[in-house]
Protein backbone atom coordinates (compact mmCIF):
# COMPACT_ATOMS: atom_id res chain seq x y z
CA UNK A 1 0.00 0.00 0.00
CA UNK A 2 1.12 3.53 -1.04
CA UNK A 3 2.45 6.21 1.77
CA UNK A 4 1.85 9.55 1.46
CA UNK A 5 2.46 12.75 4.18
CA UNK A 6 0.05 15.53 2.79
CA UNK A 7 1.23 18.66 4.93
CA UNK A 8 -1.02 21.07 6.17
CA UNK A 9 -0.63 24.35 8.24
CA UNK A 10 -2.34 27.47 9.39
CA UNK A 11 -4.26 28.77 6.16
CA UNK A 12 -3.89 25.54 4.28
CA UNK A 13 -6.49 25.87 1.56
CA UNK A 14 -9.19 23.38 3.12
CA UNK A 15 -10.72 22.31 0.06
CA UNK A 16 -7.25 21.51 -1.74
CA UNK A 17 -6.38 20.03 1.38
CA UNK A 18 -9.33 17.75 1.61
CA UNK A 19 -9.80 16.60 -1.71
CA UNK A 20 -6.70 15.45 -2.08
CA UNK A 21 -5.89 13.82 1.12
CA UNK A 22 -9.38 11.79 0.81
CA UNK A 23 -9.18 11.20 -2.42
CA UNK A 24 -6.01 9.27 -2.29
CA UNK A 25 -7.70 7.28 0.50
CA UNK A 26 -10.12 5.84 -1.72
CA UNK A 27 -7.49 5.24 -4.08
CA UNK A 28 -5.83 3.06 -1.38
CA UNK A 29 -3.31 5.06 -0.41
CA UNK A 30 -2.44 5.42 3.48
CA UNK A 31 -2.40 9.22 4.13
CA UNK A 32 -1.11 10.44 6.83
CA UNK A 33 -1.67 14.70 7.59
CA UNK A 34 1.57 16.14 9.29
CA UNK A 35 1.18 19.77 11.11
CA UNK A 36 3.94 22.20 10.11
CA UNK A 37 4.27 25.32 12.76
CA UNK A 38 5.99 28.23 11.39
CA UNK A 39 9.61 28.48 11.60
CA UNK A 40 11.20 30.68 14.96
CA UNK A 41 7.83 29.89 16.76
CA UNK A 42 8.24 26.74 19.77
CA UNK A 43 4.63 26.44 17.64
CA UNK A 44 1.86 23.60 17.98
CA UNK A 45 4.60 20.42 17.98
CA UNK A 46 3.12 18.02 20.01
CA UNK A 47 3.00 14.98 19.21
CA UNK A 48 -0.96 15.06 19.20
CA UNK A 49 -1.09 18.66 17.58
CA UNK A 50 -4.07 20.67 18.06
CA UNK A 51 -6.47 21.67 15.11
CA UNK A 52 -5.44 24.32 12.22
CA UNK A 53 -7.33 27.27 11.17
CA UNK A 54 -7.50 26.68 7.47
CA UNK A 55 -7.96 29.50 5.03
CA UNK A 56 -12.08 29.51 4.68
CA UNK A 57 -12.53 28.68 9.00
CA UNK A 58 -12.49 24.98 9.35
CA UNK A 59 -10.65 23.34 11.71
CA UNK A 60 -8.69 20.47 10.84
CA UNK A 61 -6.51 18.33 13.39
CA UNK A 62 -3.66 17.14 11.60
CA UNK A 63 -2.55 13.35 12.48
CA UNK A 64 0.86 14.00 13.43
CA UNK A 65 3.30 16.97 13.79
CA UNK A 66 6.05 17.06 11.26
CA UNK A 67 8.77 17.82 13.60
CA UNK A 68 8.10 14.69 15.59
CA UNK A 69 8.77 12.10 12.85
CA UNK A 70 11.92 10.22 12.55
CA UNK A 71 14.11 9.60 9.63
CA UNK A 72 13.11 6.21 9.55
CA UNK A 73 9.17 7.13 9.90
CA UNK A 74 9.97 9.36 6.92
CA UNK A 75 11.56 6.63 4.74
CA UNK A 76 8.38 5.09 4.68
CA UNK A 77 6.85 7.27 2.83
CA UNK A 78 6.28 7.25 -1.01
CA UNK A 79 4.93 10.85 -1.69
CA UNK A 80 4.75 14.31 0.08
CA UNK A 81 1.95 16.43 -1.31
CA UNK A 82 1.58 20.18 0.10
CA UNK A 83 -2.05 21.93 -0.29
CA UNK A 84 -2.28 26.00 -1.29
CA UNK A 85 -3.81 28.63 0.59
CA UNK A 86 -1.15 31.42 0.06
CA UNK A 87 -0.63 31.66 4.25
CA UNK A 88 0.00 28.20 4.67
CA UNK A 89 2.12 27.92 1.80
CA UNK A 90 4.42 30.43 2.77
CA UNK A 91 4.71 29.03 6.87
CA UNK A 92 5.57 25.49 4.80
CA UNK A 93 8.00 26.38 2.51
CA UNK A 94 10.11 28.77 5.37
CA UNK A 95 10.49 25.78 6.97
CA UNK A 96 13.94 24.52 7.17
CA UNK A 97 12.56 20.68 7.72
CA UNK A 98 10.49 20.69 4.98
CA UNK A 99 12.71 22.12 2.39
CA UNK A 100 15.09 19.21 3.38
CA UNK A 101 12.47 16.71 3.01
CA UNK A 102 11.14 17.85 -0.45
CA UNK A 103 14.55 17.90 -1.44
CA UNK A 104 15.50 14.56 -0.24
CA UNK A 105 12.04 12.69 -1.46
CA UNK A 106 12.78 14.51 -5.11
CA UNK A 107 16.34 13.42 -5.30
CA UNK A 108 15.41 9.62 -4.39
CA UNK A 109 12.61 9.59 -7.18
CA UNK A 110 9.73 9.71 -4.32
CA UNK A 111 6.62 11.71 -5.33
CA UNK A 112 6.88 15.68 -4.58
CA UNK A 113 2.80 17.09 -5.64
CA UNK A 114 2.59 20.59 -4.79
CA UNK A 115 -0.93 22.69 -5.42
CA UNK A 116 -1.19 26.74 -6.34
CA UNK A 117 0.70 28.55 -4.05
CA UNK A 118 2.96 25.78 -2.66
CA UNK A 119 5.30 25.78 -5.86
CA UNK A 120 6.81 27.98 -3.11
CA UNK A 121 8.38 24.99 -1.43
CA UNK A 122 9.73 23.79 -4.78
CA UNK A 123 12.15 27.27 -4.96
CA UNK A 124 12.82 27.42 -1.51
CA UNK A 125 13.66 23.23 -0.90
CA UNK A 126 16.16 24.81 -3.93
CA UNK A 127 14.79 21.72 -6.68
CA UNK A 128 16.30 21.87 -10.26
CA UNK A 129 15.49 24.08 -12.98
CA UNK A 130 12.54 22.09 -14.44
CA UNK A 131 8.84 22.66 -15.47
CA UNK A 132 6.40 23.67 -12.67
CA UNK A 133 3.23 25.87 -12.18
CA UNK A 134 1.76 27.50 -9.64
CA UNK A 135 -1.20 29.94 -8.58
CA UNK A 136 -0.31 32.87 -10.67
CA UNK A 137 -0.05 35.28 -7.71
CA UNK A 138 3.37 33.81 -7.04
CA UNK A 139 4.51 33.51 -10.21
CA UNK A 140 6.85 36.16 -10.11
CA UNK A 141 8.54 34.70 -7.71
CA UNK A 142 8.82 31.30 -9.59
CA UNK A 143 9.75 32.40 -12.72
CA UNK A 144 13.01 32.81 -13.10
CA UNK A 145 14.14 29.35 -11.35
CA UNK A 146 11.89 26.89 -13.30
CA UNK A 147 10.63 26.70 -16.60
CA UNK A 148 7.09 28.34 -16.16
CA UNK A 149 3.86 26.81 -17.62
CA UNK A 150 0.18 27.79 -17.32
CA UNK A 151 -0.80 24.18 -17.70
CA UNK A 152 -3.54 22.58 -15.20
CA UNK A 153 -1.35 20.39 -14.19
CA UNK A 154 2.39 20.13 -14.99
CA UNK A 155 4.23 16.81 -14.70
CA UNK A 156 8.16 17.08 -14.48
CA UNK A 157 9.36 13.25 -13.34
CA UNK A 158 8.71 12.68 -10.29
CA UNK A 159 7.15 16.41 -9.87
CA UNK A 160 4.15 16.97 -9.96
CA UNK A 161 2.70 20.61 -9.62
CA UNK A 162 -1.09 22.24 -9.79
CA UNK A 163 -1.65 25.60 -11.47
CA UNK A 164 -4.77 27.56 -11.32
CA UNK A 165 -6.03 30.02 -8.46
CA UNK A 166 -8.49 27.70 -6.83
CA UNK A 167 -9.72 24.22 -5.87
CA UNK A 168 -10.92 23.95 -9.66
CA UNK A 169 -8.48 21.75 -10.69
CA UNK A 170 -8.17 20.19 -7.64
CA UNK A 171 -9.60 16.45 -8.43
CA UNK A 172 -7.61 16.43 -11.68
CA UNK A 173 -4.48 16.48 -9.49
CA UNK A 174 -5.60 13.74 -6.92
CA UNK A 175 -6.26 11.91 -9.87
CA UNK A 176 -2.68 12.66 -11.33
CA UNK A 177 -1.00 11.70 -7.97
CA UNK A 178 -3.32 8.54 -7.84
CA UNK A 179 -1.93 7.57 -11.40
CA UNK A 180 1.40 8.34 -10.87
CA UNK A 181 1.35 5.78 -7.36
CA UNK A 182 -0.59 2.98 -9.27
CA UNK A 183 -0.76 3.34 -12.94
CA UNK A 184 -3.83 4.63 -15.40
CA UNK A 185 -6.02 1.94 -14.45
CA UNK A 186 -6.59 3.02 -10.68
CA UNK A 187 -7.11 6.43 -12.00
CA UNK A 188 -10.38 5.30 -13.79
CA UNK A 189 -11.03 2.91 -10.70
CA UNK A 190 -11.50 6.22 -8.59
CA UNK A 191 -12.97 8.39 -10.87
CA UNK A 192 -15.94 6.08 -12.28
CA UNK A 193 -18.06 5.64 -8.68
CA UNK A 194 -17.33 9.26 -8.17
CA UNK A 195 -19.84 9.95 -10.69
CA UNK A 196 -18.43 13.56 -12.03
CA UNK A 197 -21.46 15.14 -14.69
CA UNK A 198 -20.82 13.77 -17.95
CA UNK A 199 -18.27 16.17 -19.72
CA UNK A 200 -16.24 17.20 -16.66
CA UNK A 201 -12.64 17.39 -17.83
CA UNK A 202 -10.62 14.95 -15.49
CA UNK B 1 -24.86 38.77 5.33
CA UNK B 2 -26.50 35.12 4.67
CA UNK B 3 -25.87 32.90 7.06
CA UNK B 4 -25.67 28.75 7.15
CA UNK B 5 -25.99 26.00 10.03
CA UNK B 6 -23.82 22.83 8.48
CA UNK B 7 -24.59 20.11 10.03
CA UNK B 8 -21.68 17.18 11.10
CA UNK B 9 -21.19 14.11 12.84
CA UNK B 10 -18.57 11.31 12.60
CA UNK B 11 -18.90 9.76 9.53
CA UNK B 12 -19.96 12.77 7.63
CA UNK B 13 -18.16 12.91 4.23
CA UNK B 14 -15.29 15.53 3.99
CA UNK B 15 -15.28 16.52 0.75
CA UNK B 16 -18.50 17.07 0.66
CA UNK B 17 -18.64 19.50 3.79
CA UNK B 18 -15.58 21.16 3.02
CA UNK B 19 -16.82 21.88 -0.52
CA UNK B 20 -19.87 23.38 0.90
CA UNK B 21 -18.68 25.33 3.61
CA UNK B 22 -15.73 26.90 2.04
CA UNK B 23 -17.90 27.97 -1.20
CA UNK B 24 -20.57 29.47 0.87
CA UNK B 25 -17.52 31.28 2.97
CA UNK B 26 -16.25 32.53 -0.71
CA UNK B 27 -20.02 33.90 -1.24
CA UNK B 28 -20.12 35.62 1.62
CA UNK B 29 -22.35 33.68 3.80
CA UNK B 30 -21.65 33.01 7.28
CA UNK B 31 -21.02 29.82 8.32
CA UNK B 32 -21.28 27.87 11.24
CA UNK B 33 -20.86 24.07 11.38
CA UNK B 34 -22.78 22.42 13.99
CA UNK B 35 -21.89 18.76 15.99
CA UNK B 36 -25.02 16.15 16.05
CA UNK B 37 -24.12 13.87 18.77
CA UNK B 38 -25.70 9.88 18.12
CA UNK B 39 -28.98 9.90 19.72
CA UNK B 40 -29.13 8.28 23.21
CA UNK B 41 -25.25 8.69 24.38
CA UNK B 42 -24.06 11.95 26.40
CA UNK B 43 -22.13 12.51 23.04
CA UNK B 44 -19.57 15.39 22.66
CA UNK B 45 -21.79 18.67 23.07
CA UNK B 46 -19.44 20.61 25.21
CA UNK B 47 -20.05 24.10 23.98
CA UNK B 48 -16.25 23.41 22.25
CA UNK B 49 -16.89 20.62 21.02
CA UNK B 50 -13.88 18.00 20.24
CA UNK B 51 -13.33 16.91 16.25
CA UNK B 52 -15.11 14.34 14.63
CA UNK B 53 -13.45 11.47 12.20
CA UNK B 54 -15.27 12.01 9.06
CA UNK B 55 -15.37 9.17 6.70
CA UNK B 56 -11.96 9.22 4.77
CA UNK B 57 -10.21 9.79 8.37
CA UNK B 58 -10.45 13.36 8.26
CA UNK B 59 -10.66 15.50 11.96
CA UNK B 60 -12.65 18.24 12.14
CA UNK B 61 -13.63 20.64 14.66
CA UNK B 62 -17.11 21.79 14.25
CA UNK B 63 -17.85 25.44 15.76
CA UNK B 64 -20.29 24.83 17.88
CA UNK B 65 -22.29 21.96 19.85
CA UNK B 66 -25.69 22.14 17.56
CA UNK B 67 -27.37 21.30 21.28
CA UNK B 68 -25.57 24.09 22.63
CA UNK B 69 -27.23 26.63 20.40
CA UNK B 70 -30.67 28.62 21.98
CA UNK B 71 -33.76 28.89 19.68
CA UNK B 72 -32.61 32.83 19.40
CA UNK B 73 -29.18 31.77 17.96
CA UNK B 74 -30.91 29.49 15.53
CA UNK B 75 -33.75 31.73 14.54
CA UNK B 76 -30.99 34.18 12.70
CA UNK B 77 -29.78 31.42 10.53
CA UNK B 78 -31.01 31.44 7.04
CA UNK B 79 -30.28 28.11 5.66
CA UNK B 80 -29.22 24.65 7.22
CA UNK B 81 -27.39 21.84 4.76
CA UNK B 82 -26.80 18.44 5.92
CA UNK B 83 -23.48 16.49 3.67
CA UNK B 84 -23.76 12.97 3.20
CA UNK B 85 -21.64 10.22 4.14
CA UNK B 86 -23.54 7.23 5.18
CA UNK B 87 -22.61 6.93 9.02
CA UNK B 88 -22.61 10.55 9.66
CA UNK B 89 -26.30 11.29 7.56
CA UNK B 90 -27.78 8.11 9.50
CA UNK B 91 -26.66 10.13 13.15
CA UNK B 92 -27.89 13.18 11.57
CA UNK B 93 -31.38 12.10 10.74
CA UNK B 94 -31.83 9.82 13.56
CA UNK B 95 -31.50 13.52 15.83
CA UNK B 96 -34.87 14.74 17.02
CA UNK B 97 -33.28 18.16 17.38
CA UNK B 98 -32.40 17.79 13.66
CA UNK B 99 -35.85 16.85 12.30
CA UNK B 100 -37.64 19.64 14.50
CA UNK B 101 -35.15 22.15 13.15
CA UNK B 102 -35.34 21.13 9.70
CA UNK B 103 -39.18 20.64 9.62
CA UNK B 104 -39.23 24.55 11.05
CA UNK B 105 -36.44 25.97 8.36
CA UNK B 106 -38.85 23.82 5.75
CA UNK B 107 -41.95 25.47 6.92
CA UNK B 108 -40.28 29.02 7.65
CA UNK B 109 -39.65 29.11 3.79
CA UNK B 110 -35.62 28.98 4.23
CA UNK B 111 -33.13 27.08 2.23
CA UNK B 112 -32.43 23.46 3.43
CA UNK B 113 -29.86 21.20 1.44
CA UNK B 114 -29.09 18.35 1.42
CA UNK B 115 -26.31 16.42 0.12
CA UNK B 116 -26.39 12.30 -0.72
CA UNK B 117 -27.58 10.25 2.02
CA UNK B 118 -28.42 12.98 3.80
CA UNK B 119 -31.74 13.20 2.40
CA UNK B 120 -32.98 10.75 4.68
CA UNK B 121 -32.99 13.63 7.01
CA UNK B 122 -36.34 14.59 4.87
CA UNK B 123 -38.05 11.57 5.54
CA UNK B 124 -37.33 11.61 9.10
CA UNK B 125 -38.39 15.00 9.56
CA UNK B 126 -41.66 14.39 7.69
CA UNK B 127 -41.57 17.00 5.45
CA UNK B 128 -44.21 17.02 2.85
CA UNK B 129 -43.87 14.57 -0.34
CA UNK B 130 -42.82 16.28 -3.00
CA UNK B 131 -39.59 15.80 -5.65
CA UNK B 132 -36.25 14.95 -3.92
CA UNK B 133 -32.89 12.80 -4.78
CA UNK B 134 -30.21 11.19 -2.87
CA UNK B 135 -27.05 8.71 -2.80
CA UNK B 136 -28.39 5.63 -4.68
CA UNK B 137 -28.07 3.42 -1.75
CA UNK B 138 -30.65 5.27 0.51
CA UNK B 139 -33.39 5.60 -2.77
CA UNK B 140 -35.53 2.61 -1.34
CA UNK B 141 -35.80 4.13 2.09
CA UNK B 142 -37.30 7.91 0.08
CA UNK B 143 -38.84 6.68 -3.03
CA UNK B 144 -42.50 6.04 -1.64
CA UNK B 145 -42.61 9.39 0.44
CA UNK B 146 -41.08 11.49 -2.30
CA UNK B 147 -41.06 12.41 -5.96
CA UNK B 148 -38.19 10.40 -6.12
CA UNK B 149 -35.78 12.12 -8.94
CA UNK B 150 -32.40 11.16 -10.37
CA UNK B 151 -31.29 14.39 -11.31
CA UNK B 152 -27.44 15.58 -10.38
CA UNK B 153 -29.76 18.59 -7.96
CA UNK B 154 -33.16 18.72 -7.43
CA UNK B 155 -34.21 22.14 -6.55
CA UNK B 156 -38.17 21.70 -4.86
CA UNK B 157 -39.19 25.37 -3.79
CA UNK B 158 -36.83 25.59 -0.39
CA UNK B 159 -35.28 22.27 -0.57
CA UNK B 160 -32.38 21.29 -2.39
CA UNK B 161 -30.73 18.12 -2.73
CA UNK B 162 -27.96 16.46 -4.61
CA UNK B 163 -27.87 12.76 -6.19
CA UNK B 164 -24.83 10.77 -6.63
CA UNK B 165 -22.18 8.73 -4.59
CA UNK B 166 -20.14 10.81 -4.15
CA UNK B 167 -18.19 14.65 -4.28
CA UNK B 168 -18.26 14.38 -8.34
CA UNK B 169 -21.58 16.93 -8.21
CA UNK B 170 -20.52 18.99 -4.49
CA UNK B 171 -19.60 21.82 -5.99
CA UNK B 172 -22.66 22.36 -8.41
CA UNK B 173 -24.48 21.85 -5.31
CA UNK B 174 -22.69 24.60 -3.73
CA UNK B 175 -23.10 27.14 -6.76
CA UNK B 176 -26.74 26.33 -6.32
CA UNK B 177 -27.21 27.10 -2.61
CA UNK B 178 -25.34 30.31 -3.04
CA UNK B 179 -27.77 31.23 -5.83
CA UNK B 180 -30.74 30.36 -3.97
CA UNK B 181 -29.26 32.60 -1.55
CA UNK B 182 -28.21 35.76 -3.39
CA UNK B 183 -29.01 35.34 -7.00
CA UNK B 184 -27.94 34.39 -10.75
CA UNK B 185 -24.92 36.51 -10.77
CA UNK B 186 -23.46 35.53 -6.99
CA UNK B 187 -23.13 32.09 -8.39
CA UNK B 188 -20.87 33.40 -11.66
CA UNK B 189 -18.86 35.86 -9.54
CA UNK B 190 -17.98 32.57 -7.12
CA UNK B 191 -17.64 30.45 -9.94
CA UNK B 192 -15.21 32.88 -11.83
CA UNK B 193 -12.70 33.35 -9.56
CA UNK B 194 -12.31 29.33 -8.97
CA UNK B 195 -10.96 28.41 -12.47
CA UNK B 196 -12.71 25.29 -13.55
CA UNK B 197 -10.87 23.88 -16.03
CA UNK B 198 -13.06 25.02 -19.60
CA UNK B 199 -16.08 22.69 -20.27
CA UNK B 200 -16.44 21.60 -16.70
CA UNK B 201 -20.43 21.48 -15.95
CA UNK B 202 -21.67 23.78 -13.31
Amino acid sequence: MPSALVLIADGTEEMEFTIVYDTLVRAGVKCTSALVSPSGTSGNDEAEPGAVQCSRGIRIVPDVSLSRLSASNIAEYDAIIIPGGLKGAETISQSFLVQSLVKNFHENGKLVGMICAASLVAKASQLPRQPLTSHPSVKGRLDKDFEYREDSVVISGNLITRYLTSPGTAFPFAFTLVESLYGAQKRSEVIDPMVFPPGTPL
